[in-house]
């Protein structure tokens, strides 16, 4: 909850700036307005030998719950590099990026996600700081029932379909409340 | 700049956080984490009977350019609805949304450009409060010269380029500094 002016430390007041549709934070002293906008989480699905890289979580939310490597983008970083920096952070593997694979809107939470399909060309992975453990998983071996996030299942899903079809798409959806 | 806590007041220190990599601003009285990320623009290819619909700016940056109806992705809203809703606020034209169509991030501004392929049933538009005009072009009337955004010069020419060989690509690049 904004209540100060981030530039000079004055209460902000709640309210729709000229020009403007929407309330935003506005400083009555110095009239900077402090936006809030969506974040995007970057991530990737990292293939090995036809196996998928997963990531189990040593943080919360969904402690213990297998994830993507994925996180939130950074300042000063494309979504590639921002894929492959949580890849590196996350699992210690150095990913080459393939290609876009997925755009989820979750916009109860004001996240978007993109997901890029990517590979290693050698299996050299190991748990990072917010991983518990690292592993590589084949197709019938992802613990489903474990999966930390919806938009990680909707891209396993996807990626598994299309990896069957011989054909990579690129997908979009909108995720709602569960 | 971020100088003071938005949550309590005090001025924040910058510092990189425990568990984290890069410097944060920090308030030291009640330990919010005030973090800066990226923002997301979402824009809109609008065709009708073969044209394509562009906006002139009525506002700065470049005033008096021509644009492709876009706009900061708000919270609360899919990368759709804020695509619609830009065509919409903008060029005063209801479009149908067909595909993603291009992926641009330009890391020196922070910002993430998502622009997708959409039509109108009906040429029905007009200038929105931050555009002078709005009207269709054919491809061979497109204002080049006057465009505003190196993001949307690449997102026409790949429009184009698809629309001639019959097939629409998903596209990605990364724009760097003039």
């Amino acid at each position: 909850m904004i209540k100060f002016c981030n530039h000079c430390g004055t209460p902000v007041n709640h309210t729709i700036p000229a020009g403007d549709s929407l309330p935003r934070h506005v400083c009555p002293q110095c009239h900077h307005i402090q936006y809030q906008n969506p974040r995007v989480i970057l991530g990737c699905v990292v293939e090995y030998d036809q196996k998928i890289l997963l990531c189990r979580r040593a943080i919360e939310p969904r402690h213990g719950f297998w994830t993507l490597p994925a996180g939130f983008m950074e300042n000063g970083e494309s979504t590639q590099q921002g894929a492959a920096r949580e890849s590196l952070e996350e699992a210690c593997a150095h990913v080459v990026i393939d290609a876009p694979f997925a755009l989820i809107s979750i916009a109860h939470i004001d996240q978007v996600h993109l997901f890029y399909r990517g590979h290693l060309d050698t299996p050299i992975y190991s748990a990072g700081e917010e991983s518990l453990e690292v592993k590589l998983f084949d197709a019938e071996e992802i613990p489903w029932l474990e999966l930390a996030f919806t938009s990680v299942r909707y891209c396993l899903e996807r990626y598994l379909e299309d990896r069957g079809q011989g054909v990579f798409d690129f997908h979009e959806t909108t995720l709602l409340p569960n």
